[in-house]
């Protein structure tokens, strides 16, 4: 008999996995352009208390297939035996390798593909196990360290509108002047106090002039600039130094450790990944070659918000910087982002999101508001997020209607120009 | 307003300490020999909701007096709030170094002295909450991989008696053929399946002697050595080649990081330590050394029970094994390591602990039984033991009588063998 079957357990008896499309501005990056709507999946899992735990994660189909499987398998568990839970996703997903390459998060293995499935149902059960105590999720990660968590306003180069559609509420953004201008507007409105650009899209010069106009602009907020691989290392190393002492820290400019490391040694501020360093068995090399300076650690990925506490403390060893990694998502994933950042005393950089660019959401509103860039930890047990039955199913149909079940931004891309080629690095 | 001052938060209102002191047999290590007394700390959190919460740690009077301090700064916190209570502790302990020598666990740091401090209260916190929720603390911890902890028979060379007392049952053991009766005696009773050999008290030639009778003694029973550091590199690697192929794992033959690479590149058996890697900081450069196979965790120094979750993440990031370490304990403690080496997946190895050696406890007899050799983690709330208040004021008392008030092995051996000097390496 293990722990989990004891008789005060409570247990999974069912398991809803619903996929879901929001509308998604046709936001530019080193790989396409954003396809007019994301997929996310949202997991419910009910017990035999009546406490239903929320979950969400990518929407791809092969990931959805992935989380049919294991959901199947926690049927029956305590919703407190997350290490057997982390047991059962090993041996149901042993040999597959999922290909999703959702948000340009590197390499694929088995072992990533089981941490991503479990990450879900780790979140869910974490979210039950504080309703059942009466206790914010924070509280189960040992206890908040900050009242609110900071996030950063997250630009990128956009067209207007997706073909055909009208333009969004933002604009067109193709060059250093509209991207200011997209920062003030995202900053009146939402109060952020550090500046993430998503770069790759253009040379080099016009993301260092974005760069150079937004700190004129911006000149006490912190600037950072990622453009996802798309630089040589020669390249790499001259847009770092030509950035000196502007931006907080330079992600991802180039592909693979060993490049990164030749970067590393000729650039001034620290380089931060979440293309180089996606699982535990990256930090070894990592550390070896001294590739990068800070992780942006991503509870979706990384195995759910307790191995993000394990990975904490990793960095925190090896004197690694810790921030955090965002795809497009709702309002489950920014509760479980605030809840594993609050709880986290070493993650002090403020946490990406996409959050400005939706308007549409699956949970109740007003659980999660931006005051001064920062969203207050909720206090409610679980979670603290709760969700609209109604918005779920529109986002379903709409999940439906528009056909997309894999995220390609290259594609699409290709569909308007037939010559593009996401061949990185690009420069 | 931190989230510990949410209105739903259970208080920690008062905080006791007692020191206990139990009866120790003489056993030999590398530095002395065991006073007649061991002590502890045993600790008593109060809430406000009226749920004690028990810790228990060293009782050396520099470490009772850093353990009053914290615990005044702990009055008012949320149980849940362990985050919090590390900071405190930090602030509280700025600038203390607690000069603790207790079990020979290495470098006394600033950070591991807070860290064996807030250990204590971690745990007690976690006693707390598993309470509050009807959950054994296993759960609090990701919920028990095993239904059983398996430990390991910790043999000493010991004498007959302290002087001037009859013997103990178990009687002198300075040859092989005492430790193989003494091993016989331990197994029969407690059914362990692993051997470990307290070694540093004899010229490494009889040691080696010890461990080839008990191997042929047990051919199946996976065996141990602990030297303590008393032999020299060259000393080590004789030992080590002398015994390729019988030792599970070598165990701190000489001191030091550097040391310790070089016998791990002439021996064949892994190293393992709870000397030469007792904190987040050494983790590092015993990695880029190469100087440790297999770390001994011990919660009352590493940091507590959460702490010892991120050490087994790193062990598992660095392909390191995951052993855990004892200091003559009572039942609280060993409460303790039974719930987190149930709730950690790679601590595979069977646990060190001096538990055969005592005759005495603070806690309600039955909560904790070996069979073959194992423990059954206890499925009552929090720590699943209770304390017997008879039993601790009579260990108090015998605290209070016996005089002792810092542990150390020398000075007690030199009170007989006044030319004895704890000097390391010895051979």
């Amino acid at each position: 008999m293990t722990k989990s079957q004891t008789t005060n357990a409570t247990r999974i008896t069912d398991i809803r996995i619903t996929p879901v499309a929001f509308h998604d501005p046709p936001l530019l990056n080193s790989v396409g352009v954003h396809q007019p709507f994301a997929i996310r999946s949202i997991i419910e899992v009910g017990t035999s208390d009546g406490v239903t735990g929320l979950g969400e994660s990518y929407g791809d189909a092969g990931h959805l297939a992935r989380l049919r499987l294991v959901g199947d398998a926690l049927v029956g568990l305590d919703v407190f035996a997350t290490n057997e839970m982390l047991k059962r996703t090993v041996e149901v997903l042993h040999g597959a390798v999922g290909a999703d390459r959702h948000g340009l998060t590197g390499q694929i293995s088995e072992r990533g593909t089981v941490l991503r499935t479990f990450a879900t149902y780790e979140v869910a059960a974490l979210d039950i196990q504080g309703k059942l105590l009466g206790r914010p999720v924070s509280d189960l990660l040992g206890g908040a360290v900050r009242t609110s968590v900071p996030y950063s306003a997250y630009l990128f180069y956009k067209w207007a509108a997706h073909p055909g559609e009208r333009p969004d509420r933002y604009g067109e953004a193709l060059d250093a002047d509209a991207i200011v201008l997209q920062a003030r507007t995202m900053i009146s409105e939402y109060g952020f106090r550090a500046i993430k650009l998503k770069g790759g899209v253009l040379i080099a010069e016009e993301e260092i002039a974005a760069i150079e106009a937004l700190r004129d602009a911006f000149p006490d907020v912190p600037l950072r600039l990622d453009p996802n691989t798309a630089w040589s290392v020669a390249t790499s190393i001259k847009v770092g130094r030509e950035l000196d002492g502007v931006l907080e820290y330079l992600e991802d400019p180039t592909p693979g450790l060993d490049g990164m490391a030749e970067v590393a040694r000729d650039v001034s501020m620290p380089l931060a990944t979440n293309m180089c360093v996606v699982g535990f068995e990256d930090i070894a090399p990592a550390i070896e070659k001294k590739s990068v300076q800070v992780i942006l650690s991503d509870h979706h990925y990384w195995g759910g918000l307790t191995k993000v506490k394990g990975l904490s403390e990793i960095c925190d060893t090896f004197d690694l910087g810790l921030s955090m990694h965002s795809n497009s998502h709702l309002g489950i994933s920014l509760a479980a982002m605030t809840h594993v950042a609050a709880a986290v005393p070493n993650l002090t950089y403020a946490l990406d999101t996409h959050w400005p660019w939706k308007f549409e959401d699956v949970i109740v509103d007003g659980a999660l508001d931006f005051v001064d860039g920062a969203i207050a930890v909720p206090s409610a047990p679980g979670l603290g997020v709760e969700l609209d039955h109604d918005a779920l199913a529109h986002l379903h149909a709409q999940y439906v209607a528009c056909g997309i079940t894999e995220r390609s931004d290259t594609s699409y891309m290709q569909s308007f120009h037939p010559d593009y080629r996401a061949e990185l690095p690009r420069w």
